[in-house]
């Protein structure tokens, strides 16, 4: 089995685009026709809710499974919908792995120790209990935030290089209110460059014969600046962008998160793809390809592939 | 219904104990007695796995429901065992607050904008979906990663304080390599320091007529120093303190997290009470009565409630 960096590389240049779907299921936004049978714009339980996340979700994998090679999965989304939204998510997620998505999950988790390799292995490769692992159909990456420190982002990196999975670190984060903290200088460098250095470290020792490690960093596509320098300062790290589409980053923004051959970076929309109809037109599918061949276009203007 | 916080100092002061118990189930140390059913030493399924914590924890719960007035559940450990893992601790915390009990979960959660709305959701109020809200048992309390800042935090307190609930942010964590980021001078004060200060003007304005607000902060007891120095700098803000028993802090490095009443702390202790028995003793249930029974001696010296 190729490993991370190389298998991510590997889907972007098949799929000729950088973009990432996001699965990002917000029920107000579903197709009425997707919601009828499920009590149409009021759903019947949250367990209804669920089941029409996993059919939406299902049919929008299908849709892009040729036209781009990574997705990511909003876990809160499913967490709001408490276990059953869970248990649509698993089946979602073995669902993306089975057409050949890049599949990232997307729940920014984070704590100490065994904790963490609790967390891991619910992502890869499965629970040991009594010395016996419970595979699960592992994912190939999940995002998890620094705060605590290297020691608690390692057991997530532990499990995930055990299956050939990788990690991308929150670096510098897409909301308005990303400063507060990221740009606090510390005490001549914006904590962010620390937490970038921390990630390129990390990467030492594990890079791929495609020039990448296994831990890659989430950079958000609203700050273009912090963007290209943090392209610089982490040469060998694979970027997920998320901001561009519904959040306001423009194509333009995010010429300076690719190397020069196109790779380096996957751009993330959910929003401005999955939603790109309103929600009476039954020709919803039609729209869902158009802006994703649509947000492809814009970003070939940036990334040579 | 009385608010966050004065509900906590309640909590508390019945109990006469800062105690808070953590529900960190591990399959491996469990006594065999319950797992039994289950498969033994190796279970059957991940699903066994979740019914044996289900069954451990409904257990626990009522054991120390009586002796403290505050829980903490470890989503990860749940997490670990898929959507039945999720469904076994939807019904715990159901449990846990019908017992009376101030019920923390513990995920660490953290988004930006309605991303973080959804993880709110499903711990406060429950989601609204097509105008409808889908109502779940609210809990107390949940814990939030601050990386992001404060515009990503909010959307947590504004659901939380809708239910009367609150959030524990992360502030100095206990473990090992906690200050690789918490500890960065920026560019005169620690990171923490910064973290601490956006807490405390959290509360400003939401005090409750105990003196604190409905934000807390997680501060690790295997730090005493940071401890006492952050009771201080945030006089309206009650502590998680993780990091007393198992993780190696003892009762004399408390003694900085409370207010001269004895408020001010809750302190978690987890497997030190709960796997206080060997796996194959059968008065399992004695002995974390009796652990429980001496952790609350422990505090009661350096917490005079």
């Amino acid at each position: 089995m190729l490993g991370f960096a190389e298998r991510l590389v590997e889907a972007v240049k098949r799929a000729k685009t950088p973009l990432c779907v996001g699965i990002d299921p917000r029920w107000d936004q579903i197709p009425l026709v997707v919601r009828q049978p499920f009590g149409g714009a009021i759903p019947d339980s949250l367990e209804a809710v669920a089941f029409a996340y996993e059919i939406f979700c299902g049919r929008v994998l299908e849709l892009v499974a040729g036209k781009v090679g990574v997705v990511k999965f909003q876990a809160a989304f499913f967490e709001q919908c408490g276990s059953s939204g869970f248990a649509a998510l698993e089946r979602l997620l073995n669902q993306s792995r089975a057409l050949g998505l890049f599949t990232i999950q997307d729940g920014k988790r984070n704590d100490i120790a065994s904790t963490a390799t609790a967390y891991a292995e619910a992502a890869f490769g499965g629970p040991t209990f009594g010395g016996k692992r419970f595979g699960v159909d592992s994912i190939d990456a999940i995002t998890v935030n620094p705060y605590l420190g290297t020691d608690a982002v390692e057991p997530f990196l532990q499990q995930a290089r055990s299956y050939q999975g990788g990690i991308f670190i929150l670096v510098r984060t897409s909301n308005p209110g990303a400063g507060l903290f990221q740009d606090l200088l510390c005490p001549e460098e914006k904590l962010y460059r620390h937490v970038a250095k921390m990630v390129e470290s990390l990467n030492r020792g594990y890079l791929e014969s495609c020039g990448y490690g296994d831990v890659g960093a989430v950079v958000g596509a609203t700050y273009p600046a912090e963007l290209a320098e943090l392209r610089h300062l982490m040469p060998n790290t694979f970027f997920l962008v998320p901001g561009f589409g519904a959040q306001g980053a423009s194509a333009g923004d995010l010429a300076g998160a690719f190397r020069q051959d196109g790779t380096g970076a996957v751009i993330n929309s959910g929003r401005a793809i999955t939603f790109a109809a309103k929600t009476d037109q039954c020709d919803w599918e039609t729209q869902l390809e158009l802006a994703c061949e649509k947000a492809k276009g814009e970003l070939a203007g940036v990334c040579a592939l």
